[in-house]
């Protein structure tokens, strides 16, 4: 099937502060016209940062799902004009965890929910942790709890974890270490 | 810091036909409001169907991400009211595959994006396959095209997928086949 489609048409219906709502045509091959509403979102990434003896999480506050306190991997939108994502991966790590890495490889990259949404996220693996001397810097208004959880207990992680970068980094991470 | 949080606004933004925007106010325990962009999504669900050769895929046209042939497990939106996701999950096998289950269980369940959204997906394992009577029954405007893939190459399906619920569900059926 693997035909080619085009994009004819786009109309803006809403903008918020992260996310923008398209209304799309697209085209196909065979003539077909079809409209999709399409979420634009600037992409994000998220780091699986890891020692001996910890993997290195976040609590927050999650209004969207109505979690005051969603275990994660520490990650951040792809907020900054022009900044690649591996600095941007590299800042979170320090802004929330307050830890370099002297290691950095791309774990997984892939669509939130490409249905809708063109939301692109990259995990990044971080090893070779050491301090930040500025320690975590978080961002006014955000409430981040750091959570060290014990690298020997990371099936429940995967357990407690239920979103998706966290799910994908972390079930990654438990390959790579069988 | 694990402090509650509760709603105390919303206004509709946008209306889309799939998913709706709001812009929802938030008090903290401590009294500090914060407002927050939601998009409001039915939720869906995701099948990793499997047989002792093949994990059965589909791919289809993904407008949202410029993909016109994206490798995925079969799904779809929980859009039929009051309908079980067990049920919609049995549904959108036939309808996508063509095939019944014998058996049913619950893999995974996971927000896509819980930072903006509050989509939720389940994952099915699904197994003991029979072909359903009346075969695959794509929705109109549907260009679903099945791609039996064999599961002795599952870390090539891990490696060729792209969206969250498929790579989600096929690490998962991977740690369990080890």
């Amino acid at each position: 099937m693997r035909e080619e489609f085009q994009r004819v048409g786009s109309t803006t219906a809403w903008e918020g502060r992260i996310v923008s709502a398209r209304v799309e045509r697209w085209r196909y091959a065979d003539g077909e016209e079809v409209d999709r509403e399409v979420l634009g979102h600037p992409g994000a990434v998220a780091v699986v940062a890891h020692d001996d003896e910890h993997v290195w999480l976040v609590r927050q506050p999650r209004e969207a799902v109505g979690d005051p306190a969603l275990l994660e991997l520490p990650a951040g939108k792809l907020d900054v004009e022009g900044e690649p994502p591996l600095q941007t991966a590299q800042r979170e790590l320090v802004e929330e965890i307050g830890k370099r890495a002297e290691s950095w490889r791309e774990l997984e990259a892939f669509y939130t929910s490409p249905g809708f949404s063109d939301e692109r996220v990259i995990v990044y693996l971080a090893t070779g942790l050491t301090d930040a001397p500025e320690g975590p810097q978080p961002d006014e208004g955000e409430r981040i709890e750091i959570v060290p959880w014990p690298l020997e207990r990371l099936p429940d992680a995967i357990e407690a974890c239920q979103d998706a970068k966290s799910l994908i980094g972390l079930l990654a991470l438990s390959a790579l270490r069988r």
